[in-house]
């Protein structure tokens, strides 16, 4: 199998997310014992995943699986909440604050103090108010937006439409060289924490600074990188960034996004999308916009509140839990599962597009097959359920908190048989 | 009470929503008969409403009551079709599709023909969209955008950034004022069918075709108005509509809005949020954009799953309602209720806001006091809930669907024996 060679890590590679207290051995090999070495063990219990004692749910980079809180919490919000206190909950149940409320808690997975993430609308929209914000900050003088050219599509698509109506002109480069693509045209770039194809973890430290020292802003997507590895935000010194709460912090189908804002930022937030409850006063009705202090000037319209609230009981699972644990335990899986397919899998059948360093891995592994449409729909059939990306992708996400180390065998063992049962190309 | 002249009809007022089977004798004064005759009273039994047998809730031009259906519902979303079918429910639960099946049915209670109506997003998001939408439809030459002076706060504020973002003007025009406005340098009209403020319902049919003559466009607000009147998008022509859908359709709080983009229009309809989800292919994973057909070209980011199906069945009630016979029953329960008022209140404390010809009435009651937020204060503590808008205004929902005639009687009640307390300014 070429190019998989993950058994020998880069010792060489510097790895800025060094887990503190890894109990993974990556010598070992016997998935059972490197279960029982686990200190998330418990925390798949507090997922709906009683169904896979025989498959193998590997698809929690596109959607997490279902924590068992949300229900119930739901039922309290739908029952309680809106069916007895109505109109009363905006203020006695808390629903009014609820998109800082619940910023502050996905701030402290991405390493944000309180006050600068705000909950609401998609991770397109807030890609959007990112970017424009950003062009804005930057100044008149600067007519260039950078976007990482392997993007996922969208933040092209909202940085192209960013750049129209800003007057800017957008320029797609490959993320590992934006240091040297910025200068002093530069306004801003928006980079993927993760590339969301390929599973590969560009440099957060390295860009931002970058980015700084040619006097620019960045603007970080962080959908594959929140909840499976520490992002360092605050300390990292990053401007704006955006992302998704579905994919590894479990939030539900399409639940509501997030934006940060450095807090010495916050005063020049100007959105291009001013909606009433990013007022100074929403209840003045003023005809006049006065933008509100702090991070809720980045709000928009009436928050969600259903979705919100189910990605609030969702978050209740990581109270407990540190995201260099995660990055430990993420790191192994995924070290585990590569030894695995090059031990079951032919040399020359699969490529492995996910870098082997530790360093410049997220947490996914991402193999390429020419037949990949054809071998993933298979594996679905066979409980292994990753993802297919077009043209010839097989995605697997291993999230922390619930993937084992015996799926990630199982997977391995049920994709070599497909692989060798699929004619190939 | 001066200006609360509503026992007296304005029958020289031609009334374009005249129901068509109105059961309601305006001079009947009895809460009971009329609920009897009412041909909607088995509805109410679809709302969770036990606990307001002896109040009032008239808040649902705010927030609407929850629907019995939507616990059960979403309860079957969360632990089966994200918790036991997760990824593959985008697919087989329909999950992909629910923006325009949602739309369509919201299509039909505002009088859209299927395939152009998109839920999604916020209201401010969706407005943000149709205004720039439009202003590119109407072609460079004309610089001007025109907005409904008295708006709902974030309609002025995204349509200001709407200008700012393409160069144009935003000039403030009162509604009634709008077809003498409308000009060669207008590209838009934004304007809301009925006023938050005071209940006012604005001519859609002649200033639509007063903008058309004038070679502009008009972007209609239905928040106020969908689910308690007829609307009529397709039969006046209307261009563009965006609408909230926790008001009088009961979507729950914050749940998705709607953009209705009418089908000559939507081969031009250019979004300023052209996410992955309005491409032509999004499992393509293009570079470059290239729009969807059809409403989808609506939507921005994945879709916010848990509250638009919990919006979708909250649509269930609707399966066999006729909008007319809401109408019909919106007009009387006002009508009865500032009868009342006018009653037992003494003359001279409330002032009226709202029209008393039928044509000019959405289906609120706004009552002006000079102690207003007081007065609603000592009425929600009584158990009737309708809600204070500053600086002087009481505002009553009366949604036909659960608002029963007994409701409004006691709510007069209540009101004037309220102000009879409270000492008044």
């Amino acid at each position: 199998m070429s190019d998989l060679d993950a058994t020998t890590p880069d010792a060489t590679t510097p790895d800025t997310m060094t887990p503190d207290a890894t109990t993974f051995d990556a010598m070992t090999s016997d998935a059972a014992a490197l279960d029982a070495a686990d200190e998330l063990r418990a925390k798949r219990a507090a997922f709906a995943l009683d169904d896979l004692a025989e498959g193998a749910y590997l698809d929690g980079n596109s959607l997490g699986a279902l924590p068992r809180a949300v229900a119930g919490r739901l039922a309290d919000v739908v029952e309680r909440e809106w069916g007895r206190l109505r109109i009363r909950s905006w203020d006695e149940s808390g629903w009014w604050t609820a998109p800082e409320r619940v910023g502050d808690r996905i701030g402290r997975l991405v390493g944000a103090a309180p006050g600068q993430v705000v909950v609401g609308d998609s991770t397109s929209v807030n890609v959007f108010k990112a970017v424009v914000a950003a062009v804005r900050m930057a100044g008149e003088e600067r007519d260039e937006i950078l976007v990482d050219e392997a993007t996922f599509p969208t933040d092209g698509y909202i940085a192209e439409s960013a750049a129209r109506l800003t007057g800017r002109t957008l320029r797609p480069v490959a993320a590992g060289d934006l240091p040297a693509a910025l200068g002093p045209r530069t306004a801003v770039a928006l980079v993927n924490h993760v590339d969301y194809r390929t599973g590969r973890l560009h440099d957060l430290p390295g860009t931002t600074a970058a980015a700084h020292a040619a006097g620019a802003l960045v603007v970080w997507d962080l959908c594959h990188s929140a909840g499976a590895l520490p992002v360092g935000l605050d300390a990292h010194g990053v401007d704006l960034a955006v992302g998704c709460t579905y994919k590894y912090l479990n939030g539900g189908p399409g639940s509501p996004a997030y934006l940060y804002v450095r807090r010495e930022l916050q005063d020049r937030f100007d959105s291009p999308l001013p909606g009433w409850n990013s007022h100074a006063d929403p209840f003045a009705m003023a005809p006049a916009y006065a933008p509100a202090e702090g991070a809720a000037r980045g709000r928009v319209g009436t928050p969600d509140i259903l979705s919100l609230l189910a990605l609030e009981a969702a978050l209740d699972v990581w109270d407990d839990v540190r995201v260099e644990t995660v990055r430990a335990k993420s790191l192994a899986l995924t070290d585990f599962f590569l030894r695995r397919v090059e031990e079951y899998v032919p040399k020359g059948r699969l490529e492995c597009l996910t870098p082997t360093p530790h360093g410049e891995r997220g947490s996914q592994v991402s193999l390429r097959c020419p037949d990949a449409g054809e071998v993933m729909a298979e594996l679905v059939r066979r409980g292994v359920v990753g993802d297919f990306r077009r043209p010839d992708v097989l995605r697997f996400g291993f999230t922390p908190l619930y993937t084992s180390f015996a799926d990630a065998e199982r997977a391995a063992r049920v994709l070599a048989d497909v692989l060798a049962e699929v004619p190939g190309p």
